[in-house]
């Protein structure tokens, strides 16, 4: 079981757009940079982010993303679910029901409890990251920055916000 | 995040193995067969289990699997690490420390709180696997089968089971 690359990228870069004026946005280009990881790939992962609320996509040239909504309501969960789909890690394809001697479909109205095994296990995963906003997130990073951390996103965002217009 | 198939693949075949005569063991054809899957790709992950000290591979004509411990000493958690990889599904890559202006070695001396989020999650996902052994699901097995899924498991041993002398 492994997380894409995407779901670090996407975290980081929420944390970041968190540091946003009200009128500001970044580019995915900008993010891509920061991060010193690939832009196409970035932006396969924002636009995810974009479609599942998260993150407001503002075109044109002075155009780019910023949050959708404030951190403390953007979970870990709802990154993680946004970039990976929303299915359950474990899907039962139900090989009970192949091969030469099929059981019979009566047997077959709940759930086997392997997969009710597996979806409590997936529950307890979703649960731990729905407790965590970027709000947290960025709650801890204050305490732990010394300062180098707030002067480093300052300068990024000196050379790299776009003025779009306040949200709406 | 998706687990492959041949966890569901895996569990199922532990499951089968365990109704075994205490000098049997079935090949992983039959086992393929049993389950209408992929002989190759379910031989790759017996091995694994093998590997992992989960499954005894019996070598030769007459040879095949048997469960190396009793099922009761084998967890959900023992067969998705085996078959996954004993890996965190979150894989930080510490892109912090990246891009044309990353922060200095000295911010990460701890390992940061995405991070850690991620991993109390994997540990709440694992710690619910590992509550569940497949002498539960055996158990449930029971509870719920009217005679049809012993019977066909009898019938399927009756023709497959090979007789590879006692475990050691």
């Amino acid at each position: 079981m492994k997380l894409s690359d995407g779901v670090e990228q996407a975290i980081h870069s929420i944390t970041m757009l968190a540091g946003l004026s009200d009128e500001g946005v970044l580019s995915a280009a900008a993010l891509a940079e920061f991060h010193g990881v690939s832009a196409s790939y970035l932006l396969k992962h924002l636009q995810a982010l974009s479609s599942a609320g998260i993150l407001d996509a503002v075109p044109g040239p002075k155009g780019g993303y910023r949050l959708a909504r404030s951190p403390g309501r953007i979970t870990l969960l709802d990154i993680v679910l946004a970039v990976e789909g929303s299915g359950p890690a474990f899907r039962c394809k139900e090989i009970r029901r192949r091969g030469p001697n099929p059981l019979p479909a009566r047997m077959f109205t709940t759930p086997c409890s392997i997969n009710a095994a597996m979806l409590r296990a997936e529950n307890a995963y979703r649960a731990e990251l729905r407790r965590v906003s970027i709000a947290d997130i960025l709650s801890d990073l204050e305490t732990f920055d010394d300062g180098t951390i707030a002067a480093r996103s300052c300068l990024f965002f000196e050379a790299h916000e776009r003025i779009s217009g306040r949200k709406a």
